[in-house]
Formats: C-alpha cells, structure tokens, sequence
C-alpha cells in the first residue's frame, strides 16, 4: 500500500468499525456495552496486525504500543476516542484513531522503527453519554481522572465504578494508568473540524493553536405570569422577552471577536400557555474562546447587561455556573511541525481554535500537545449520521501526521 | 338584609361554592365532573330561594327565572360562569352569578317585580379545561354552539357528546336551548377584571366598552443546529436568536396603543442542550384589542417583521393561524346606564376593554350586551388562587347592577 491509500484505508476501517453499534439501523456506541467491547477487540486486532504490542487497560482504553529502534521509555502517543454519541458519526473521534494506525501500519510495512515508542491509544470515553461524565479514558492515562466520578450513575441505576468492576478491574488502579511526565515526548490528535470553517475555506486541513474553554450557566427569570388579555403591555413583568433580550445581548457581545462564541441552546417558558403571560424562563448559556481572559470579560459583560435587562423589567434572575474549563494552549512547536507538514503537501497552514472539547485538553499540563483538524462535510455537521470526510482528506491528514511523527524530536 | 350587605352575602356564597371542588385543598371545578354537578344543585336550591324557577338545562346551565310583574316573554339575562381553571380562585365567573342572585334575593324579599323577567344564568362551562372548548353553555343559550364540538374528547376518551348524555340529556336538543331574539332585551354581566388596571388606578369598578378579539398563532422557526463550541457566530443560523428578535418585535409593535397586546405566552427550545446551536424553536403568538381594524394592522406589520428576521438570519418561519375572534363591542346605552349607576354611587365612570374573553361575547349578535369589571386584588392576579376580591367591592358591583337592572327599559 503507498502513502496515497491511507485514505481509503481509514474510511474503509471507520466504516467496518462502525459496524459494532447498539442499534441495528444507526451507529451508537456507549461506553462498556457490548458493542463498545466488540469494537475495542476489532481496535486491537488491528494494532496487533500492525506490529503493535496491545492491551485493552482497565478503562477500556485500546494501548497499542509500536516499539522504538532501540529501548526506550520515551513515548509519543497518537489518540482520541472510540465511543460515539447517540446515532453518531462515523469520524468524531474514530478519525484520529484510524489516522494513527495506518502510519504505524506503513512504519511497519517499510519496517521502519523511530527513536522513540509511538502508543496508539483508542480511547474509551470522551462523549460523556453513559455517565455525564466526559474524558474517563483519556484523564486515567493522563493522571487527572476525577475519583468521585465512580460513584455516578447510569440511566440503568449502575455505577461507573461496577461498570468497570465488571470488566475484571478494580478501579483502585486506575491511578496505576497514568503515564509518567519524564517518558512523555508528546502527544498528537488528528480530529474532525465538527465545524464549518474549513469547509468554508476550502481546506482540507487546519493546525488547532488552542482547545476553548467553556464555561456554562443555567439561568432562571423570575417574571411575574399574568393574563395575555388583561395585563397592559406597560404593567408587565414578562420573563418571556426579559430572555429574549439576553439571549439578542449574548449574540451581540460574542460577535466579531476571533474564537469567542456565545450560545443559548436552551430555552423554555415552563409550562408556557399562549394566553399566559410568561411568569418564568429557563435557558442556557455556554460560552467559549480560545484565550479564558477574552472568555471571561465577555462573560463578565454579559452578567452585567443581564442585571441591567433585568432590573429594567422588574424581573429577577437567577444565574449558576455550572462549568468551567480552561482553554488548553496547543505547543507551540508541535503547530510548526505541522505547518511544516502542510507545506511539504502544498497546503496553506491555516491556523485555527478548537472550540469542542477533545481529548487532547487531558494533556496540555502534561506534555507538549498538538492537534490537526480534518474538514467536515455537509455544511460542518457533527454528531450525526451526517457527518462526513473525504478519503482524500482523510489521506492528506494521515500524510501530515506521518511526516510530524517522523521528524518528531520532543521539546529541547 | 340591607343593600350594603351584598358584599358580605357574595363572599360568603363565594367560599360555600368554593367547596365543591375535585381537590381537597384547591379549587377546581369541572366541566360535568360530580363537583360540578354538586356546585350547580346548590346554586339551584340558592335560586329557588330567592323566588325564582330553576332548571338545570341540557348543557348543565343553572337556569333561574324571576318572573316579571305581568306576563311577558321580554327578557333580561344576568349571567356568568360557574365552572374554573384548574386550582382556581373564587370570583372567576361565580362573582357574576352571585351579584345577580343577590339582587334578584332583594328584589324578592322588597316583593319587587319588574316588567321584564330575569332569567340569572350560571354558565356550566366557560373555560374550556376538559374539552378545550370555550362558551358551552353560554354559546348553547345564545344559540351559537358549534356542534363539530361534540366529536372533541376529554384527557380521559370521553367525548362531550358522551358527557352531555350521560346527565339525561340529548345532545340533538342543545339547538332547543338557544333563546329568541325577539323576546331578549338584554345581556348583563359582572365579572372579576382579571387585570390590574382599575387597582392600579384605585377605583372599584369599570364599564367594560368592548370585548377584545384574541387572534392567535403557532410559529416554529427552523433554522440550523450546529455544535455551539465549533461554528463561529457569523456561519450560524440560530433558531433561539430569531426568536427572541420576534419576541421582542411583538412586544415593541404592542406597546403604547390603546387596549391592544400582544403575547408570547409559549417559548421553547425542542430537546434543547446547553452545547448546541438551536436548529428549531418553537414560540406561541397572542394579539389582541378592542378594535379588530388596531389588531390586524398589528399582525400585518409583525408578520412582514418576522419575515425580514427570518430572512436576514437564514431560517424559515412557519406562522399558523390557530384562531381569530372578532371583537365584542358593548352597547353604548347599557354603558351609560352603568355609568348613571356609578355615577350614583358616588364611583368615577372608568371605561376600559376587556382584554380577556367572556361569555358575554356570545350575546353580542344576539342582544344588547353590558358588562361590569371589579377590581382584581394582589396585582390583578386572576386564574390562582391568590384570586381576590373585596366585599366592599362586590357591594358596591352589587348595587350599580340592580340599579342598571330596575332601571332597564330596553331599547327603544
């Protein structure tokens, strides 16, 4: 096989993969059911085929270690997830895995070794679906799983820390899983866009310079409900257009400014009747950039305008965190290396923020992390079975990641 | 009793009526439920009481006649309604019972005949809770019942054909129920005003002009969903953020003209999640006002309005019209006949529209139509239990209706 069939190979693989599923007519692959232990077996009989050393860990993660020319405990791992979302995609995730394995399938074919081991690693939870808890494979290998999340339940009433339990491992070695920082050279992930902005472009290719931090708020207004007939526009208190106004203030700050994005993806009068003047409105908001410092002024202006919005109106509102997470810097060497890559395949290096989260995030305070985005058909439509690459894409990106593994050298 | 202690009577009644309810700690009284049934047999015996002949009529009115100082068909109806929202306040509909009881009682005690009969209906269905279909027993009396109704079936299967037969009665008579034109001289009601203006403006009572007509619609925005961390805010088309500019557009177009309002009582995000771009919303539009011509212009420019944001942002707007009723106007001679009544009582002649329907609206074709609202307590809270009223109130309602009664003539 040339370098040219990497594409082919990797859709040919994301579609035998996507086989395992929950679902007869769609793909579904939930953490530790057994479609996810079929594909984790199909994962490691491909790496074994490639000349790799394989282990299915105690999370379910898929190791597949390809030695160096001589022993060494120096490591650059290549991953991302094999889990997927409900009826997902065939390439969130999946992508970056396949991507790793047909350029250690060619090192192995040309019977090449490098200075250093390459670990494959097929994670086994990023999506979050089974437990809302996102990152179980790739925090355990990093060192920074969260413990408490053990005790959190499934739909069915099951716990994370029996749903590994029943695999045969106890979940006391879970810290046995995290690597050591002097072994690390680095990590890498090729991933889909899961948006439109390299299709928009017309580039197969982008370098990821950061993974967005989001942070997240439920937000309630407490209005006053009334009768739509009776209540003068001028005496209302409608919680209904208080949100209404936030959600406009929300769109307007996050505008124009590079990598910041604001979105309500929820919003609800509970309970709303079309004669009933709204006394309550529920939504969310989710904000993102790539810098935490853009992140957080824009967010500190928008509780601002909503205060005033709200005391304008008479209403109250109610705002919660519930999440916040840091932005991850990629290295900065690691985005050169690419570059370069994308020159010697005569591509422009199109820098651009990650506003998904990925597994990488798991690794930027552990060693030096880069990311390649693979542009994403049907307008950047992801988690659905809409999503969509290219062979020729796919190629291009296996290309560049085997020419940044190659001329890999680790932080000096 | 003397006429001052109309008030006390009417929230005395008020709270005996309030215990037939299907709650044990809450009012809710529906439509043929044996709460409903029992509510009716005591306004019954109450009527009978007071001198006059009662029915039950086929649709579940409570029918009482007072009959005129000589034989004569001329007659002047006082009604309102006797069923509730659910967890209802007590004056909804029943005020307006009671006011007319308890002068038709003073009539009777004083042996004072009047050369018309009074026939004082309480309306077994106005609300329309159990079969969403409003005005049943007002619409069967003023012969405009729609008999497509009677296919409609209840949460239970139940359809109100089924229901109506159950009591005894053929649903082929409700046409026998509707009252000749020739012999009505009138159609008074006093109802709660369900708003806030007349307790903003201390005054106890209002002459009600119209009966706004309530034009309402369905409106679904489809627009894009897309992951809220990876499309940047210029390639969205965000179904919430059209929305919110519709919301508001309503509110902008409605406010500062007299008696009209418009409302999005229902506002919701379909299976909404906090990460991602809104590819649906779906939002409830209510417009109303005293004059149909003030209404519509209102429509027409918010349609052409919701047009253009559908436009700019990419997304479709689905607008469906789900109802439209014209307005109501009072008559202009019963409106002065109240006012000479206030003006007795030392009361200021406040006019205002009725924002919300009632069953008053059915007699508009059919007679000459007054009403008069009482002030609302507690911010003009009505459809709750925080539903308040005073006795002072009630007593003077009371007295302004008998003096419109003993002074009525009919139009000449």
């Amino acid at each position: 096989m040339s370098e040219g069939d990497f594409g082919a190979r990797i859709i040919d693989l994301a579609d035998r993969l996507a086989r395992h599923s929950e679902l007869p007519d769609a793909l579904t692959c939930t953490y530790l059911t057994p479609a996810h232990r079929a594909a984790a077996k199909e994962l490691m009989q491909w790496m074994q085929a490639a000349g790799m050393t394989v282990q299915i860990d105690g999370v379910a993660n898929v190791v597949g270690r390809y030695a160096a020319a001589a022993p060494t405990e120096k490591t650059l791992i290549i991953g991302s997830h094999y889990d997927t979302v409900n009826d997902a995609g065939r390439y969130d995730g999946r992508l970056g895995v396949l991507a790793g394995l047909v350029i250690v399938e060619h090192l192995n074919r040309t019977g090449r070794r490098l200075p250093f081991a390459i670990e494959l690693i097929a994670f086994s939870e990023e999506e979050g679906l089974r437990f809302s808890a996102s990152y179980i494979g790739s925090s355990a290998v990093a060192g920074c799983f969260d413990r408490g999340l053990l005790a959190r339940r499934d739909a069915a009433g099951v716990s994370l820390a029996d749903a590994i339990s029943s695999t045969g491992f106890d979940p006391v070695g879970i810290a046995g899983l995290a690597r050591r920082r002097e072994d690390m050279l680095g990590y890498l992930e090729v991933h889909i866009e899961q948006g439109p902005v390299l299709l928009q472009e017309n580039l197969p290719l982008g370098i990821v310079t950061a993974i967005a931090g989001a942070c997240r708020f439920e937000i309630a207004i407490i209005g006053q409900a009334g009768h739509a007939g009776t209540v003068p526009m001028g005496l209302r208190h409608d919680a209904a257009a208080a949100a209404a106004e936030m959600v406009l203030a929300v769109e307007r700050r996050c505008t124009g400014i590079a990598s910041l994005v604001g979105t309500v993806g929820k919003l609800r009068v509970p309970d709303g009747a079309t004669n009933v003047i709204p006394g309550r409105c529920e939504l969310s908001l989710d904000v993102r950039a790539a810098d935490d410092g853009i992140r957080d002024a824009a967010i500190a202006d928008l509780r601002n305008e909503f205060a005033a919005i709200a005391q304008r109106r008479g209403v109250a509102v109610d705002l919660t965190e519930t999440q916040r997470t840091p932005a991850v810097m990629c290295s900065a060497r690691v985005q050169a290396l690419f570059a370069a890559a994308l020159a010697g395949l005569g591509l422009a290096a199109r820098s651009l923020p990650s506003g998904a989260g990925h597994d990488a995030v798991n690794f930027g305070q552990l060693t030096e992390t880069g990311m390649l985005f693979v542009r994403c058909g049907n307008g950047g439509i992801s988690h659905s079975p809409r999503e969509t690459i290219t062979a020729a894409d796919a190629d291009l990106a296996a290309r560049a990641l085997l020419d940044v593994v190659v001329n890999y050298t680790g932080q000096s």
